[in-house]
């Protein structure tokens, strides 16, 4: 029992620490059980069920599987399915009439190949990467329509009211929907996207700005001192940037499907963002390689490490904050003016840390004992770059 | 009509070449054509609909959401839809008998509360990364179960008869998808991680082994030789393993639920290859970073150039081995013993090029032009490093 008391304090936790991190999971929560409670009035009150009888189902079920987590999605979802049902009642109602002029025997015959042969076609045409983007739940729900009206067509009678009811209870329960994602507490795909993109700079910006003071740590105690990387948040958020792409090409793809919100219209050029998030990866990668190196014992001369550290140090604070300047520039949707600036300071400091390596050679310092800090000024200068194609692009 | 023909023929490519690129595409169309077929005799044989009714059009439509391309997904949906139809069959009809105790007219207000708490609580728990990836579908099946049966049982009055024919259609559907899935030339999700761990590695492989060669090749002919590297599929495959860790999880999820199957087990060990995934990945960060530099200028003196390059080329085709012999080892599920010889090989190599590099400083060359050639130097050698860290996990 007193195990069982233990794990009921962790899962609610759990749950508090779910609904603390991300309050949208909860309000969204409530939102799906609101939509539901609104659907089921129709069984409720008589004169409502006497209209749509056993079709208020479809309803319920359409409001389970449509509401998403963002309006894009929900919007995406409840479109497609009312589309789809459309498209495939009237193909269905089509096939019944085409078959039922072969006669009884023939009947089943005909349904049963032109089943097959539309399954067969619409499941092909999902595995297209353009469809499955877009399309996917509506070709899903082309074929179940379309199966459900041509086959129980050869057992229901009145096929055609069937599928009016069937139709005006989907487009109910799609419409509860979106009126309900939009109307109570919206979470935009769009905003999403425009927010992740920003907080993946960051994340890159914040650990820009803290790997110069750690790199240097630990040059100046010599070297071996193993500080131990897993404890600094900085310079473990990027991590999560290397993989972003997923979820920024969903969001992307249900951006597209919302009304102008807030301070984006329409049209707004969403696959813009797409390219900045590549960017930002680009330079992730960049990152990635650096990080590996903050570990790795490095012994260069006194003389040479002060102006070799001044000028890393200044590349990578200063990029940082470029970063940083941008990614507040694309909150607040504003030239970035002074990210451009912060871009000119690294590029010199970089140009300085050329010039300082030259110097380096002339003093006849050991060359091998340069190489993993001329790696890591050669990373940063790569950064650098990286970080002024974001500049331009933004 | 002429650009109407032309959109025909250019579409009727595409399809060609999906269908052959991955021919159980189509297969699996076929499949799923057929599995609709089969559960739409429910309703043209009279015995067979005598005993179902209406409830037939559940197997049509668990046929339709079940049937996934491959053996572990179709798997996870079918059991996971089979027990939460279960579950919420009997939860829902606890809840009837529940708030028919309350009379008339408490009735639709004792469900209503119930469908709101019940749909709240679970669309919450979807948020759980742990539910979300295996049990999703589940939670979606539940809610929806047990939202029908509690509302319609307001309405329907043989609520256990209707929750009974509606469970065995589904069980039917499901069952129909499952032995199809297994039977006809199945796709086993184990079986593609299995070949997906190893063709990245190839991939990665595919590139150490022309890096050399591509690298130096601009390096003889003085500097600013662009090669166009877009042009060369083998310095281009390593790109989609960057973003290959969501293909990989979902594999990964997928083949969990699979029964064993050729040269697998039921528990093999599928974490495993999650690992050698991320050391891959690890592995493909470097050599994107290592990528920017084939187009960099390198002026290096002639001397140095010579055993540099010696080196490099060998650091960079003996990993290039050794990760082509890792992946055949994956492949055959062997003991990698070749490989080990090529990891020796290269840090070797690694090693020759440290001692290059040092003499290289004695002889006084141009620091500055070194640099981007140490930088690869640098990162080979993280290669190296990584690739000797995938010996030892496979």
């Amino acid at each position: 029992s007193e195990n069982f008391n233990a794990n009921v304090v962790k899962v609610a936790k759990k749950i508090k620490k779910l609904g603390q991190d991300d309050p949208r999971t909860f309000i969204h929560s409530l939102k799906v059980g609101l939509a539901l409670t609104l659907v089921s009035l129709i069984y409720y009150f008589r004169p409502l069920y006497a209209g749509f009888g056993v079709s208020a189902m479809w309803a319920v079920l359409t409001v389970v599987v449509v509401f998403e987590f963002t309006v894009g999605a929900t919007l995406c979802k409840g479109l497609n399915r009312g589309f789809a049902t459309l498209l495939a009642g009237v193909l269905g109602v089509g096939a019944h009439h085409l078959a039922s002029l072969s006669g009884e025997k023939g009947e089943p015959i005909i349904l049963g190949i032109f089943v097959f042969l539309l399954a067969t076609a619409s499941t092909f045409s999902r595995f297209f990467p353009h469809i499955k983007a877009r399309y996917d739940y509506g070709v899903l729900i082309f074929i179940l329509t379309f199966s459900l009206v041509a086959i129980s067509s050869y057992r229901v009678d009145e096929i055609l009211e069937m599928a009016h009811e069937r139709l005006s209870t989907i487009i109910i329960g799609s419409v509860t929907c979106i009126v309900i994602t939009i109307s109570i507490c919206p979470v935009w795909a769009g905003e999403d996207l425009h927010n992740l993109v920003a907080l993946n700079m960051e994340k890159l910006a914040d650990f820009l700005e803290v790997f110069g003071g750690e790199y240097f740590i630990i040059a100046q105690d010599g070297a071996n001192v193993v500080v131990s990387k897993d404890d600094n948040p900085f310079l473990q958020g990027y991590k999560s940037v290397l993989n972003s792409k997923t979820s920024e090409e969903s969001l992307a793809n249900f951006a597209r499907w919302e009304p102008g919100h807030g301070r984006f219209s329409f049209r707004h050029p969403w696959k813009q963002y797409l390219k900045i998030g590549a960017l930002t990866r680009q330079c992730a990668y960049q990152i990635e390689a650096l990080n590996d190196y903050i570990n790795s014992e490095i012994q260069v001369p006194q003389e040479f490490r002060r102006e070799f550290q001044q000028s890393c140090t200044k590349m990578s604070s200063e990029s940082g904050k470029a970063l940083k300047g941008l990614a507040s520039a694309i909150k607040t949707m504003t030239y970035p003016s002074s990210a451009n600036d912060h871009v000119e300071n690294s590029k010199t400091a970089a140009n300085d840390l050329k010039t300082t390596l030259k110097a380096a050679l002339l003093e006849n310092t050991e060359l091998l004992q340069v190489i993993p800090a001329a790696t890591v000024a050669s990373l940063l200068i790569k950064i650098v770059t990286c970080t002024d194609k974001i500049a331009e692009s933004v």
